[in-house]
């Protein structure tokens, strides 16, 4: 690193840069109304379940003494905490899985200890928590998270790929199991005869792939063809949730005919026993030795939630999504360190930040920002087209909405890039039809497909969202008798959903498929995910670089199975860091390389300006100082970039309006405007905010390392 | 009936017309090679999979005096000797639900009387049979089939539909009766205790749901991204069948695990019964108040069998098939009673055309002409390109390869205007691309979407598909051992898809989803199915239309569960004929009946021409008389027909290359061209047929009116 290393600066950067929003993130998160609600349902589900799961899975392993009630209370505290007082408000948090096989392992290391025993292991994880969050503070200090920035798409998509395959796996498992006989179960049991468990097993079948297929459906129902557009909204929204309920009812289809346990059901204890909650009383008990040894287990967790957390942050914070807030990666992880300390003492295991929850967050976000967005703008255009106005006025008219529409920040210029993206695009489409003085109505111009086409991706950045689920999540300790209710093997089918639906943007995962498509059907994938690289790199090379990533990917997924080892896979993930930036630069070209996986540090080549490259692999991601030279040109000649790349894709395939319309089908409609997003960093490498904010995105982190 | 009536004549017509494409009629299927597999298995699962099914029905409902060997048997002879000598070899013949119903109704009467009893009832529907044929040669020499061309696409949907229904209820029913107790099976066994009842239940859905749902997924594997064109042209040719053994060989995974009986399979019986298929010895051991008394039921069987069998065959002849070769109603039905004679000897319950196997069959030789075609141009031009040639060039020469292609016919001119078809498209493409002298090659030039936008829909004509396929139903009567393997639930899963297969391409289903959709999404029907009623025919009417088909349709299926009056629901169906043809035109204007359910007898208004609209209800489809002066003016006009729409359709869809190729993409490929077929009627009333042809297709049906 170039800079000289300061203490706390990276969180004092992170804490001016958030502050100066703060205030936005809640107006903006009142001001989106009761559509939020569908963004908070969304993610509550996605949190709550496994959650729970995983608070099933404590149940068993530690005989009792942390049930999903415990899970559940710590997402839902360091949830709220954090959506109040956090850095990055889209970050979600959650008990995971490696925090449930640390506490799996060091119960049954402590249960046969004479001086611990079941008695002491709250306390004695009470320590280690404590010691946990030392560690983090410590990293947090000393700006350890300056590292992210090193940490590319190829490690990031990594992850986010081998945790959809843990899930899938957990979904498999969970599947299988319903098939024998439950551990610490009578086996006795009318339940648990072959032929009904053999039943069970059946009925999970059906209540999982119904709830899977389902929910995959009813994601996409917008773009469906039948129903009112208010109904398709509505499905496309709580669908997920929905689809839980109605699987739920159909369990109870049966009804007499088969034994109480069947289908099995959640399985949950009295959230209110005496003594819950009261760890820190206990704590002083434990003998000093275990004191001190409780430093082993922390590194570990440590290492864990420092790796988990702010990659999870990172993944929220796509260059794709088009973010407008600044990054909090550090102040972030010094707030994690305290909610350990709370857990610790409350006896509860604590909370981190969680993938996929935490893009789905940010993606569901979009969908709501790009949903408002456009119903101002359908509503604007409509009425500007009731005064008979010209296409050119109704574009004018639009642009006026669009701009009402952005909240300035204190940090920013208050009409940035995101409206001149819109009057660039507006005036070429206008200009393209020809026909800008033309008067138009509602019957000769599709308003609400132009508007889709032009919209980029916005997300709606607030706290709200974050704060509502976590206090549903809370909600539902208290629900727990509703929530018994629901079968375990709709828990498999979600898991199998989240997985799922966490692989749509995971360009590894799209150039995996890109290696089963058939040579002559490749050019679709470029015209349905805009995964420019595909033009640019060759095939061999896309396909060298992919089976690379698949047995990296495998070897990954081979660690986690070795018992405790096995914890510290995301070791792996950070051996990447390395990986990427000294030996595969030996084996693939810079270029292709910087398409396939740019990484922040390094620099795109020019394309036709006279600007020296510069290539040294030190350089982070910091422009500020170059920024206001630099910043003409760029939006000048962005949109000449832009204009280029239209042509080049109008040559491939077809008509773009139709390639749009039909992406804005796929029901993740702002995708639509990834193009325009994906093509800037091959300027300066900085996405598409606005360099002459001295102040822009990730650059507080750069400074920092 | 303007003509004077003539026995026999209707017979004559259809020998003459078939006779002269008899040779054809085999040389064709042999030249088509290997590829002609691929329609033989669907369509003989298609056929042999419900004759199982009916037979065990009928095996439950008779004691066992008839089985699922004797429906096979019946199928496969019957088929065999259509296909050798029938008229039209498109229809496919077999043992039909009414059928079953029918003889079930006899074995309840017979089994009850003392002088019969259940030993003489073969022998009495022996007698049965042979009154049905009476009255079916009857009704051939009489030329009855000429009422066929009353039958518009407003009735024949109904139909389609209403046997889409009922498939479905024979699924759903089905599954159902797996959570219960068989009949005449000893419910104290142990597959019949509750647990293990419901376990069957519960995989039953496992199967047939995996079953139906692969095989939907399967036919739409050419449209897949993924894997070798090789394989997925595979697995959508034979994608279903696979999926039978998929999903038969998933049924065994449970092994030992569960009792023999679960999942429930198949029931056969020993197909080489002494005294099988002899029935003709017991007949004269029938009372002779019987033998009179047999006239009763034989009526009923006739009046069922002559109008499945010509609505079967009517609905593998629909105009948008574009075939080439005359149908033979009054032939096929005249032989449809030596058959029936035949099996009411040898003790089998009489075979008839069937729906939906009869248009699956032709849709799936239409699928298998495209194919042939396609490989053939596609060769072709690749050839040409290598050899530098120009855009003109390379349509030169796949025009001459289709030349080729085309199998003259005696009675037809030798390049009708199939060829016709391709020079304007090609010519009126070429020119637009506006580079006709430019050299192409495969890299700027995409022939594959070319050519599937170009060619039409044409069927490979021939008798082999159908021999072919009657045999292999014969031979399930050897290979019971290994078709009792398959589950019972797999049945029901693919009664189910049977019936979602019979619904694309059906106009009625296509408005009843229109119904349903969004308004601002109706465009997109347009788009894919090429629905011009809903451009020409305003919405309230085509929603009071299909509201009527569809309370009618209600009506038929709730007359079909009166025990025995529900046999004679054709008759619902016959009644629409006056319905559509006296009533309706006093509810809907006369343009718009025309263009949601254009009937032969009515003509179109005319579009620019001077010709006199002529539109006397009693006027047969018969134009010969004015083919000759026609002639010009619609080969010309047609393609200014098409040039006009093909621009309407431009400024609604953007580019209709772009829509063409999403609906090549659809899997449906010849579909394409639909557009072409549907807009020609309205020129002549004639579809797509050179009228130079005095003998075009229809003609000499309503000759012999």
């Amino acid at each position: 690193m170039e800079e000289m290393f300061v203490p706390f600066r990276g969180i004092k950067n992170d804490l001016r840069g958030r502050l100066m929003c703060y205030k936005q993130d809640w107006t903006g998160g009142f001001k989106a109304g009761f559509r939020i609600l569908a963004p908070i349902t969304y993610i509550f589900f996605a949190s709550a379940i496994p959650v729970i799961s995983f608070g099933e899975q404590l149940d068993r392993n530690t005989e009792g003494v942390l049930t999903a009630v415990q899970t559940l209370a710590s997402t839902a505290l360091c949830g709220i905490i954090h959506s109040i007082i956090g850095g990055q408000p889209l970050l979600i948090l959650g008990v995971a899985e490696p925090t449930v096989i640390m506490y799996t392992f060091m119960f049954n290391f402590a249960k046969n200890r004479p001086d611990l025993g079941p008695d002491l292991f709250l306390a004695w994880t009470g320590w280690v928590c404590v010691w946990t969050a030392v560690l983090l503070f410590l990293l947090a200090v000393l700006g350890a998270c300056s590292i992210i920035n090193r940490f590319t798409r190829l490690a990031g998509e990594l992850f986010g790929f081998l945790i959809a395959v843990l899930f899938m796996q957990e979904a498999i498992k969970g599947l299988v199991d319903e098939f024998h006989i439950p551990e610490r179960e009578n086996p006795k049991a009318i339940e648990f005869q072959p032929a009904w468990r053999f039943a069970n097993g059946m009925f999970a079948l059906v209540l999982s792939f119904g709830l899977l297929l389902t929910a995959l459906r009813s994601r996409k129902a917008r773009s469906w063809r039948y129903g009112s557009g208010w109904l398709r909204g509505f499905i496309a929204d709580y669908g997920v949730p929905l689809m839980v309920l109605v699987w739920t009812a159909v369990s109870y289809i049966p009804g007499r005919s088969v034994p109480e346990g069947i289908p099995r059901r959640l399985f949950s204890p009295n959230p209110w026993s005496p003594g819950a909650y009261e760890n820190w009383t206990d704590m002083l008990n434990v003998p000093v030795l275990y004191i001190i040894g409780a430093f082993i287990p922390a590194t570990m967790i440590a290492v864990l939630y420092y790796f988990d957390h702010s990659v999870a942050s990172q993944l929220a914070q796509q260059q794709e999504f088009n973010l407008k807030k600044p990054p909090s990666y550090h102040y972030d992880l010094l707030l994690l360190g305290f909610m350990v300390i709370i857990c610790g003492l409350l006896g509860i295991p604590p909370s981190n930040g969680v993938i996929p929850q935490s893009p789905m967050h940010t993606k569901s976000l979009a969908t709501l920002k790009h949903q408002l967005l456009h119903n101002r703008l359908v509503a604007t255009a409509k009425k500007c087209m009731r005064t008979n106005a010209t296409l050119g006025q109704v574009y004018g008219s639009m642009q006026e909405a669009y701009q009402q529409m952005q909240s300035p920040l204190i940090y920013q210029e208050p009409s940035a890039i995101g409206l001149k993206e819109l009057k660039d695009s507006t005036i070429q489409r206008a200009s393209s039809t020809g026909n800008i003085d033309a008067v138009v109505d509602e019957t000769t111009f599709d308003i609400e497909k132009e508007i889709d086409d032009l919209l980029p991706v916005e997300v709606k950045e607030q706290r709200l969202s974050n704060l509502l689920q976590a206090a549903m999540v809370g909600g539902c300790v208290a629900a727990m008798p509703f929530i018994k209710k629901i079968p375990t093997s709709i828990l498999w089918g979600y898991f199998a959903f989240m997985a799922i639906e966490s692989l749509p943007g995971n360009q590894f995962w799209e150039r995996i498929l890109l290696l089963f498509t058939a040579p002559s059907r490749r050019h679709k994938v470029l015209e349905e995910s805009h995964a420019t690289f595909i033009e640019t790199v060759p095939f061999k090379t896309i396909a060298v670089f992919t089976i690379f990533q698949a047995v990296y990917l495998l070897v990954c997924f081979g660690i986690t199975w070795v018992p405790i080892a096995g914890l510290l896979f995301p070791l792996m993930i950070m051996l990447l860091v390395p990986v990427r930036q000294y030996i595969l630069p030996k084996f693939f070209k810079a270029a292709h390389l910087q398409d396939l996986d740019a990484a922040e540090y390094e620099e795109a080549p020019a394309l036709s300006f006279s600007r020296t490259t510069d290539r040294e692999m030190g350089r982070t991601a910091s422009f500020a100082d170059d920024g206001e030279i630099l910043d003409g040109m760029i939006t000048r000649s962005r949109g000449e970039i832009r204009r280029i790349c239209s042509l080049k894709i109008l040559s491939s395939a077809a008509t773009p309006t139709k390639e749009f319309r039909s992406l804005s089908d796929k029901g993740y409609s702002p995708r639509v405007s990834e193009l325009r997003v994906e093509l800037s960093p091959r300027v300066g490498g900085r996405g598409p905010f606005s360099p002459r904010t001295g102040e822009g995105r990730q650059s507080n982190l750069g400074k920092s390392g």
